[in-house]
């Protein structure tokens, strides 16, 4: 255990770890808010999940994409699309012994950016708010690869 | 190597990395049952797919939606979803030095939920079957998180 | 640090990183894909995207799907379905002690495959060409399963 101690005491490693639990925490939000809106509104994907919302015919009508639930769902593959690239790179960039507050600056843009992403997304925001959190997400990750 | 050595000696490592190759298995498994499904039911996305199908109009009648198809696809991105945070997070947790059998009682509940959510998507059974095997694996990871 | 400094010294685990970098990036790739032919073809999924397009009736219109961005964001999803499970599979194997020579091969042969895949399906090229490239990228991981 001694060596898993030792990765435990890596300060970057455990910036890491602690920010890419808050973010992955975040997208697991999605999840929520995709059945909030989904229960809300009545729009299901499934006859299943619209069965207990009324009977034959009145079941049906629940069966349809509904513009707000599609709009969490976007955002839902959006962070996933850009999350994985994170946990990948950045797991990396931790080991590969940066500035511990080069690392911190590194992980909280990428934090902050998708959290603001997610935001204008949702409201949403107008344009260019939602680009401006997706490219400072996109860059940040590029900037964290040309450290190692 | 030699800390690498003891990487593999960690028990809780050890125990994460085989639960999580057989979630990734079984996510893998999804392309097959959509790939099974697009050509038994011949629902197409791309026109190159349905070519070897018919020709002129005749394929292009097998571009289409079709709903087991979608339910699969469906199935496939809410284990992406899922198993993404659980690799990152799971990680973590056996990093952070768990007692092994509560770790074992993590990973496997988180498995076995996902498992059942994939029966219960694709046969499919009535709800709350898929609901119960999606909170259970949702809630799985965030008590994984409460213990570091 | 020393413990870590070894991690970074495992030649296997490096080649692991280099070529999980290379994919992840071939895979952000898609992002930049995606907003290149929203922006060129005027097809958006959001109002406020295709608001600085023109206003009112003249800005619905815009909101459409359109073959060529959904063709590239089902690449990006068939990328991510596939090297999520290649970032786990992948660094289990790399620690598991492989002779270097076949986990580079085995490295390669993936990582080749893929963007093989993503030329197949943006061309697109006729199959087989696409459906070698799934499979060849699929098999590869199974097989680097079967080594630990």
């Amino acid at each position: 255990m001694a060596d898993l101690n030792k990765l435990m005491e890596n300060e970057a490693f455990m910036a890491f770890a602690t920010y890419a639990t808050i973010i992955l925490l975040k997208m697991m939000f999605m999840s929520s808010a995709t059945a909030f809106y989904r229960m809300t509104r009545k729009a299901f994907a499934n006859p299943e999940d619209s069965a207990s919302f009324g009977k034959g015919e009145n079941a049906k009508k629940f069966l349809r994409a509904d513009d707000r639930v599609e709009r969490v769902r976007r955002a839902h593959l959006n962070d996933l699309e850009n999350i994985v690239p994170f946990l990948g790179i950045g797991l990396l960039y931790s080991l590969s012994g940066p500035d511990l507050s080069t690392a911190i600056l590194h992980f909280r843009l990428f934090v902050g950016a998708r959290i603001y992403h997610t935001i204008s997304y949702l409201l949403p925001l107008p344009q260019p708010n939602r680009a401006l959190g997706f490219f400072v997400g996109f860059g940040d990750k590029e900037l964290e690869k040309s450290h190692f």
